[in-house]
């Protein structure tokens, strides 16, 4: 497979060989101390998979003979670092249970097929035989989407798609292609690059999750804005279920009945295992300028993207931190070092703009033809500058676009110092976007405060708008704060309850971009509705109807 | 309600009052004979309702006393005219049956409900009494979607929506309004007007068409390149079913599970009534430029459309005519005129460009913002030039938008001359649209030639790009035929078939924007597949378990 699996951590982020940014920098463990109101941080060091037993695989020897004869001894796997690296995602839940060695739900057994039509063989196996099955892309879900929960099944296999990672056919008249669902984003992009186009879907995981994940829970790349989300560019879908495949039809247009492919699209691994998928593309971008504004407050900065979408402005990416993001990167890229004559002239100058201490740093990213993306950078200039906000140039968005897949890096070593942290998102029409905010942070702010380890410590709250719609756009919270030792899938919850009441309450989906999992599954019903619930349940009986299908997870 | 029922035709299109454009042209009837290679056309004339005899009512009088309770006694109608107007849709294949006074299938009675709380009571009371239900808008499906079909029920009523024509919010900041599903499309288009908006959904049916119904049929507006798809700009519905109210959230982007909306647009009345929508808007258009072009062949005109909008050029509307159809209507509109000096002129200087024969003709249009639609409609004519068009200027434009949507009206006078016309549609991929646009034309023109009433004569096929895509486009089909008087349902029903199954075998939807309804319903299994079928059902039987709602459309 494209990526060598044994050199991703099994319970992190990303590549075992990434240096750790914050290694043997003291001064900026003491900061973040300070500002999660502790006086120190404690070491907290992940369990070493060697020094944790897993439970016995419970996989019936007959059964297990059977999976070889389908997809060959090779891939059948249920060693322990297969097992420990499929037993969950990657959320702060995830990683909290897999560093302290609770490997309580690893899979009996992790299945590599090549092909459509193996894994209907092994549903229709598994359906049989009463065994649960997880199926895994990259494995990146942040709100448990892969947990190997068994159900009401004795048993659970893991179906890994990473060996189907071929490139089927592309058709460059028609903008499209059609490739296999385990195919990892930068394999994806760089076969199409070579025909001089993209599918142009950058989430923040691009490097480590794949395209059938990112139609399973109906994700939006960085530069959605631009690209559309897997809702825009999915043009039809393979979906191996245990009655059988579905394969969605591919038509530019169609009201030949409700769209089937919407119903495969944020299925999370319910209804089938999406194993192919056709893709809208665009021509590769002839140009890119990504460039830093900053605004006086945020709303101002809102209102800059809300006229820019509302306008059509070709925009790639439009995203602006709120000021306590701006601040907290600001510093944190800062601390140590001292204020020197430049800094201080930047400050002054910022003063005199009016960007006092709300600043919000927005990055703007325009892709495409080069007059395009020259006149759209220049128009959003126009509507900064109208806001009163200070154009902050080329670096800002060279900065930002080079650490664009870099951020969860951070999660790792922060985990090892006794803080936690998480991330949440959701989106809201521009008339109540405001409301919203101010409640999941409010919200965010009680609940850190209330769990805390000691009395006066708290989290920090960052926010910033990620994608944006003429309609409203969403928000996505980032949260740090020290842990409860020993009591922390407690804190967790309470705090990611009381954020995901005050988004309900507020009229924000409970997801835009990470998908329902184990994790959303609580509040499902209120957005769905009971018919809803009735319906998704519905077509789950007509695929599976024994229930095989990643219990626990989507549909409650 | 906003539309007089009484002033539109119940066996036609339109208004009663609309002048025959072809009255007394006693030359285009003529040369139309000639076109179809009949010696003559036969009078056909219509039966009028005064001389059909309807069958009796069949609703038990304590049902009518409920319904009464419900709605009030003025809004529980059975009068000759309600139920004549409601037996059927507006096809060519439903006013053979109206003008030949076959009202078999008339309704039982049509209910006027005001609120979706009195079709809640409505559904729940069709469903205790085992009453088929046909949900109705303005009844101008031309697909066999309104047909009062009974299936295995005993009585019918159809749910008119008429009244329930509010604009019940407007949110100018998020682009969003709501509204009552039967308010017409130009009550809707004027209410958003006076708050400096536009939805933009132009279909030909606008003025005798409903929101509900736009979203029922999943269809899509002349205008679509620029305003969207009915799937683009729907951002919520409320769907009442005989098991409770599906009221789908609005959120601008989500990836909390799939998306039910998808399942209320194209569900064509057979999962619940459309009650309300909220819809995503633009900005009312400060500018609008439709112009026309003529091209060499249906290739170079085809190329160019592909290549505006694979470049995201801000096109509102981009429709080619092929040779056939450039052909036919130029001479329609030159029937008995003499070609003067200019019209002389005008040819030689089209001969010098290399316009010939084959010449296709295209209208473009632009709508938004001043400086955006000169710069659009600039690189358009670039495109065009470059492909070896010849710009035609605004008058072509300015006539196409008088007459936008005037078509329909076209046809009752020839039905009335023993002629067939009737038109469908279809949409597949750049790379295969060749293909398709040749082997359904030739499929009509085989199927008219074998069904014609005497030797020699045939029909005429007539297509055009309707709208377009990054990755493919629509091709629209008007054929006009000789009748075979006495067999023309029989006719009717051979040439579909033939069309239906070269779309099928050519990789084209049954349907692009007019539905599935009774017509398209032998071809939707290929269409959405063995397991696509079974989802639709478990749909269909979650929500209306004793399946009173819309029979025999939809879903096989």
């Amino acid at each position: 497979m494209a990526i060598e699996r044994g050199k991703i951590r099994w319970n992190g982020w990303g590549w075992s060989a990434h240096r750790d940014a914050l290694a043997g920098r003291e001064e900026v463990w003491s900061w973040l101390a300070q500002e999660v109101g502790m006086p120190s941080l404690l070491a907290t060091p992940a369990r070493r998979l060697e020094d944790i037993e897993l439970p016995k695989p419970l996989l019936a020897p007959d059964a297990r003979a059977r999976l070889t004869a389908v997809v060959g001894e090779e891939n059948v796997r249920d060693d322990a670092y297969e097992r420990a690296f499929h037993a969950l995602g990657r959320s702060y839940h995830d990683l909290l249970r897999l560093r302290a060695g609770d490997l309580s739900q690893a899979p009996d057994a992790v299945i590599y097929p090549r092909a459509t039509e193996e894994v209907l063989v092994l549903l229709s196996l598994a359906a049989e035989r009463d065994i649960a099955v997880v199926p895994y892309g990259g494995g990146t879900s942040v709100v448990g989407g892969v947990s190997a929960n068994r159900g009401p099944f004795a048993s659970l296999l893991t179906i890994d798609l990473s060996l189907m990672e071929s490139m089927i056919d592309i058709d460059p008249p028609s903008r499209l292609a059609t490739a296999q669902a385990g195919i990892y984003g930068p394999a994806l992009e760089n076969a199409l690059e070579a025909k001089g186009l993209t599918l142009g879907h950058f989430p923040q995981s691009f490097e480590f999750s794949t395209l059938g994940g990112w139609i399973a829970h109906r994700g939006a790349g960085q530069g959605s804005s631009g690209y559309g989300r897997a809702h825009d560019w999915l043009a039809g879908a393979k979906l191996a279920t245990p009655r059988g495949l579905l394969d969605t039809q591919r038509f530019p247009g169609s009201s030949a009945g409700p769209d089937l492919l919407s119903l495969v699209l944020g299925s999370e691994g319910v209804f089938g295992v999406v194993t192919e998928a056709a893709l809208r593309l665009h021509a590769a971008p002839a140009a890119s300028d990504y460039r830093g504004y900053l605004f006086r407050d945020f709303a101002s900065g809102a209102a800059a993207i809300r006229m820019a979408v509302q306008d059509g402005a070709p925009a790639t990416m439009l995203r602006l931190s709120d000021g306590e993001e701006t601040r907290f990167y600001r510093t944190f890229s800062r601390v140590g070092q001292r204020d020197g004559l430049k800094a201080r002239l930047e400050q002054a100058y910022l003063d005199a703009r009016g960007i006092g201490p709300d600043a919000c740093a927005l990055i703007a990213g325009f892709e495409g033809e080069k007059s395009v993306v020259a006149a759209a950078s220049s128009y959003f200039t126009q509507i900064a500058r109208r806001l009163g906000a200070v154009p902050l140039g080329r670096g800002q968005g060279k900065r930002w676009l080079a650490g664009r897949f870099h951020g969860p890096y951070l999660r790792d070593p922060m985990m090892d110092r006794g803080l936690g942290v998480d991330t949440l998102e959701t989106a809201t029409s521009w008339s109540k976007l405001d409301a919203l905010y101010a409640a999941v942070r409010s919200a965010l702010d009680t609940a850190m405060r209330e769990t805390a380890p000691r009395p006066g410590a708290h989290g920090i709250v960052l926010c910033h708008i990620s994608h944006s719609y003429s309609d409203g756009a969403s928000l996505y919270f980032t949260y740090i704060f020290p842990r409860a030792l020993g009591g922390e899938i407690d804190q967790w919850r309470a705090i990611k309850n009381a954020a995901s009441e005050a988004i309900v309450a507020n009229g924000g989906t409970i997801s835009h971009h990470h998908g329902v999992g184990e994790d959303h599954l609580p509040w499902i019903a209120q957005e769905k509705g009971r018919l809803g619930i009735d319906m998704l349940r519905a077509v789950k009986a007509a695929l599976d109807p024994k229930g095989i299908l990643n219990p626990g997870k989507l549909v409650p």
